[in-house]
């Protein structure tokens, strides 16, 4: 198949699948997502991509509708029946369906899975970025479906011919519309604390770990605007661009300054990639 | 029929129609609602909602698939074809269906209507209400269908036995999950500004405008946690409870202590929803 839809046991391409108007997802976004890449039909960190979904609904007190080893199982299977070597993989799972009220229902929550032909970006070619105010909720390190102020802050970025957008709260950089963003200056990893205002990325975590491996230190700490611009080189992370570098953001020229570094991190980033998804 | 859904022209029944999982409304919450009630079959204020969806969606970038005038002649159409007196009756349109990419897509707005019998409850009943942190993004003031923290914050007033929840940000209360919330002190009525924490609510206007009718000064101001507590009175307002007063929040008594303006506005509230869906 060119790409899958799955909605709660029912498969088909996901432009002819349908759901009822009753999920909770389609009124409030009242769900969590995760997405993984997948390779050889390889589902890249799917455990630690499945543990991040199950602890978000916990903590919306969503109920998954299938255990962690048969969703995982699950995305095994559907996998191959994708056509392509490289895929996106999308699941979502959303509290429940019933005629539209705030309060929960008591319904069982829905399972939606989505399938598509997806090839990584050349991860060593490096982005533009364009910044954007942060109007988003205080609760940003969980994965929900309240996407629209990414959702305009990516279609800022696609008008003003960039890769991503950046979000800046009170003059801090704190993530980009769904990517991590961290910082080398000096020879250190400077990436924006976990708390209630960025995603805890899956690579973002993964970059860590490489840098210090590596003995670059890190500095898990707020970081301004300023020191954006004048960082000596900017990585972008996520589960489907890797580790990217960035040349420019609103028009202007940054980073370069330390390409060995960045290289270093970023082959180890890819390198865990394809080792990991090799057959 | 007991209810009736409309999605891009399908009708039936709200539990058995579908929509395609394509919908950006699914995976984003990318899209604008409202609500008005109905009684007799004369939808109320109608023109307003449905002005103010349209200012939404102009804002977001959506364009409504359908003219101001035709849907709101669909949803005079659609309103008999539901059993009762007394309904509610909402709508969205979310920005247009494909396959899941954050940047916006080209597709044309779909649009969904959704209308089943509910009575307003007595508006002369006070409520109890339970506080809870303003934890939402600095765009309230737009009706859209991003709504988790407002799903939140009713479900743990239900929790609490309570009607409503209050959001309190930095100690200044801003609104309720789906109603705004203003106060009487001293013969004068205060209600939090129009600015990007609120929704400028079709009610709260029509409150506002009630009292200046009956010489109640009005005073667009933020106002303090502690300030709803010791408030003569509180007024809670949206599109289907109308205007209720409150007797608890978080457990303690409250209010009761200028019912002769609280009732003065109330009627004045309620009298034009009677009369203006008389036949």
């Amino acid at each position: 198949m060119k790409n899958l839809g799955y909605y709660n046991g029912k498969l088909g391409e996901i432009e002819k699948l349908t759901l009822p108007v009753t999920d909770r997802a389609f009124y409030f976004g009242d769900g969590v997502y995760d997405a993984v890449m997948c390779r050889n039909n390889i589902p890249y960190l799917l455990k630690n991509h499945i543990d991040r979904i199950f602890e978000n609904a916990h903590f919306l007190g969503i109920v998954p509708p299938i255990s962690k080893s048969k969703l995982e199982g699950l995305i095994w299977e559907l996998c191959p029946l994708v056509d392509g070597t490289e895929k996106f993989v999308y699941f979502h799972i959303s509290r429940g369906s019933g005629i539209r009220n705030h309060e929960f229902t008591k319904t069982p929550a829905n399972l939606f899975i989505m399938i598509k032909e997806q090839k990584i970006d050349n991860i060593y070619e490096k982005m533009e970025l364009c910044t954007q105010n942060d109007i988003r909720y205080a609760m940003c390190n969980i994965k929900t479906l309240n996407l629209l102020p990414s959702v305009l802050c990516a279609e800022n970025a696609r008008k003003n011919g960039c890769g991503e957008g950046v979000f800046v709260r009170d003059g801090f950089v704190t993530e980009c519309s769904h990517s991590n963003i961290s910082i080398l200056k000096n020879g250190k990893l400077i990436t924006a604390p976990a708390d209630c205002h960025i995603l805890p990325g899956v690579t973002r975590a993964h970059l860590i770990e490489a840098a210090k491996k590596h003995g670059v230190e890190v500095v898990e700490e707020k970081y301004t605007k300023n020191e954006l611009f004048e960082a000596d080189e900017i990585i972008v992370t996520s589960s489907s661009k890797l580790a990217r570098g960035v040349k420019k953001i609103d028009s202007r020229p940054v980073g370069g300054k330390d390409e060995k570094t960045l290289l270093l991190l970023q082959n180890e980033i890819y390198g865990s990639y394809i080792n990991a998804t090799q057959i």
